[in-house]
């Protein structure tokens, strides 16, 4: 059936094809089909977004689901065990490509929503499911289809929930409240049009690459702190509320650091080694076009290079501010060095952070569903990394967001052998289900508060 | 003929297939097959190297005569004007690939020994050459023909020639005596063997590029000196004669500038450019293996990356006390960092400098020759670059050596439209027949001297 609807979207000029499909029960199912512009002019159908739709009742609070069903490339001569594309269970485990990331959620989702047709209860909840297939392609064309439909498809949701994380243990659940920004800059430094002979220039001119070189180590000291004036200002002050959700955080360090292959971080605390990965900002440095870089030896002064790094930043940094801070400091640093060369430092990808009131409703019911699954609270964690999706549907939607994964820290997402064990599979799916009634029940108490507040 | 001798010798196994013909006046081919070992294990071999003699005179000073005739690659498609194989004289100028580098001096060489046979003059010197097909791709084999020589083939050469380069002008002639080494660094910095997330561990590790960049960083001040200690101590003294020689060289810096793409040199007069360009040491920093290269953005913290830098040595640095100044320096500045990744410093390549003393016989004929033939005095000039063949000569054969150019700075060698002109294709072909003549004429009165000292 859905194949059929696919088929038939894919086929249509345009975004937003629409199909109601009114024999299931009043589902509503839209393949939404942005075309993307390829440099020769050439307009590419995206693989449809599916937008479904369950339940209008007024009395109930309309959770808006997203998942993804496109996966990372897999094949078995990668170093699988087994077939990537058969599930198989191994040891309580059912392993194969997309088993975590993110097709075994989104079943959950949808198998917990079943559970409640099965037993014919009254859904709780009405629902909105946004199921794209392109995430691991950096979600193109998402962001034009949510502006589109703000007013339409998307008019009534209250909540928006993402599972497209892991926990940060293999075994204590936890809800994600954050995520880093993510500020691409490069910095470019140009003497001329043609890269230099060493032995015909070298030791008369004033090196591009020396040039990067020094504005490039003047960034971060060796304690990791970014040199940049300013940087760190409008970082949120760390409140004793915050603090305290580290101390019973569970987190393997040792395990982490295993991991990274490193032999000493930079901070020797558990909680240090959070803080700075998740709520403090962190440069990096990734690389320079432009430079020999082969294997062998090459007499080359390059003529133009170009420095890369990143700047993770958190709330309540401004992109615009940083940006500013950035540029204003290596000018500075450059200035410094009476260098005849040409600097050009500009920021070619800004990804904005994201964080949660842990006391919102979402936060609130989604602790209590994973009391009632697992009889433990949650850690209340964020992410290093940058995962636009939650910042994008609260940007658009102007409505709270929640990450609520299911899979455990060492399901292995994006590598071989990705796995979900069929015991996060089942609670995860219990965990939406109560998460159904516990957000039911919140919203309508804060509808009551509200009706009477109205009323006085 | 000689392509029978040739075909003949590189049939035959091995180095030094000797064939000798006996009815050219006297004249001695050897074609010297030098084996290369490919990494398979296979054995290729090298064009041959024409070794040849003519005279044998025990009156005469035997001169070794050094050219090449493998040239660098060149289409028609390239740029030039004339196809690159067919020599085309336009407004006076002969184009063609290895017009100047280095088929019109090995020419002119011959030419100027014809001359005196068709004169029917007596030769007054003996003679030995050596062409060989590998020099534009670094002279391999060479160096081990030359060792297995030279108490055979080589044994009674008095005097090397190398006819291999240019003039610093487009208009004076000049000799040159020294060229600058090249001393090759890598270093490595590695935190573990596989990259890393800069979400998932950005602002917890020494990142490896962070503490490569501070290494390269700490090499070279803004002004081009050289940070490292000591790395000056043994740079030869500029001594008033030397410092004299360059006030009278023709060099056109406001050229030298535009060739380069620069707007602004490190020093502002020719002296300090020449100085600086020939017997003060130079630092270049060339690339980084391992780290993010292509255009675009990648989050990648990379594992292990290999910096190259290159030092331009001069007499009298020590390959092997540059190579510990460099590696106890690097290590401190490391060592500073308290970083817990491992450095690691290397010299993967080390070529000495070469510096010939301007008042031995080989440059008081040359200087005679050049006034007799163009009315003035050459310039006496370096190079900024490493040529081995020099040392290589110097070292192995322990005579002295002279380079004696004949091409103009504009002939591009390497370059599209390479040319030498007519001029200096004739004048050259008198320089180097006045050159016999006044070497053999010191020669004689330097023998005449050893002499009478030895009969005292």
């Amino acid at each position: 059936m859905l194949d059929k609807i696919i088929n038939s979207a894919i086929t249509k000029e345009g975004a937003g094809a629409r199909l109601e499909d009114d024999n299931n029960g009043g589902t509503l199912v839209l393949l939404a089909v942005i075309k993307e512009k390829l440099p020769d002019g050439q307009n590419l159908p995206l693989p449809p977004v599916i937008l479904a739709e369950l339940g209008k009742d007024p009395q109930n609070p309309t959770l808006c689901f997203y998942g993804h069903v496109d996966v990372q490339p897999a094949k078995k001569d990668d170093g699988w065990k087994t077939d990537p594309y058969t599930l198989t269970e191994i040891n309580g485990n059912l392993y194969g490509r997309g088993a975590t990331d993110n097709k075994g959620p989104v079943l959950a989702w949808i198998n917990a929503v079943e559970t409640f047709r099965a037993l014919k209860l009254a859904m709780p909840v009405n629902f909105k499911f946004v199921i794209e297939g392109m995430e691991e392609a950096g979600s193109l064309g998402l962001e034009k289809l949510l502006e589109e439909e703000k007013q339409c498809f998307f008019a009534d949701v209250d909540y928006i929930v993402i599972s497209d994380n892991l926990w940060l243990s293999n075994s204590k659940p936890a809800l994600t409240y954050g995520t880093r920004g993510n500020a691409c800059f490069f910095v470019e430094v140009e003497s001329g049009d043609k890269d230099l002979h060493s032995g015909t220039f070298g030791g008369i001119i004033h090196e591009p690459m020396m040039d990067l070189i020094a504005l490039l180590d003047s960034l971060v000291d060796p304690t990791g702190h970014i040199r940049i004036p300013g940087i760190y200002d409008s970082v949120a002050a760390l409140t004793e509320e915050e603090r305290k959700l580290y101390e019973s955080i569970e987190f393997d360090l040792e395990e982490h650091k295993n991991n990274s292959g490193v032999k000493k971080f930079l901070y020797d605390t558990k909680e240090e080694i959070l803080l700075h990965l998740w709520r403090y900002p962190s440069l990096s440095i990734h690389g320079i076009e432009g430079a020999f870089h082969e294997p062998g030896t090459k007499t080359v002064i390059p003529a133009k290079v170009i420095g890369k790094f990143s700047i993770r930043q958190v709330p309540h940094m401004d992109l615009s501010v940083v940006k500013r801070q950035v540029v204003e400091y290596l000018e500075d640093v450059f200035s410094k060095r009476n260098s005849p060369n040409k600097l050009k430092v500009s920021m070619p990808l800004g990804a904005e952070p994201w964080v949660a009131d842990i006391n919102d409703p979402l936060y609130i019911a989604a602790r209590r569903a994973v009391k009632t699954v697992f009889r433990e609270d949650p850690d209340f964690i964020r992410d290093g990394s940058t995962i636009p999706i939650a910042r994008m549907f609260q940007t658009i939607m102007q409505k709270s967001v929640i990450m609520l994964p299911i899979g455990a820290a060492d399901d292995g997402e994006h590598s071989q052998n990705e796995k979900i064990s069929r015991y996060n599979y089942i609670e995860g799916t219990k965990v939406f289900a109560a998460f159904f009634l516990e957000i039911s029940k919140l919203h309508g108490q804060l509808q009551e508060t509200s009706n009477t507040k109205t009323d006085n």
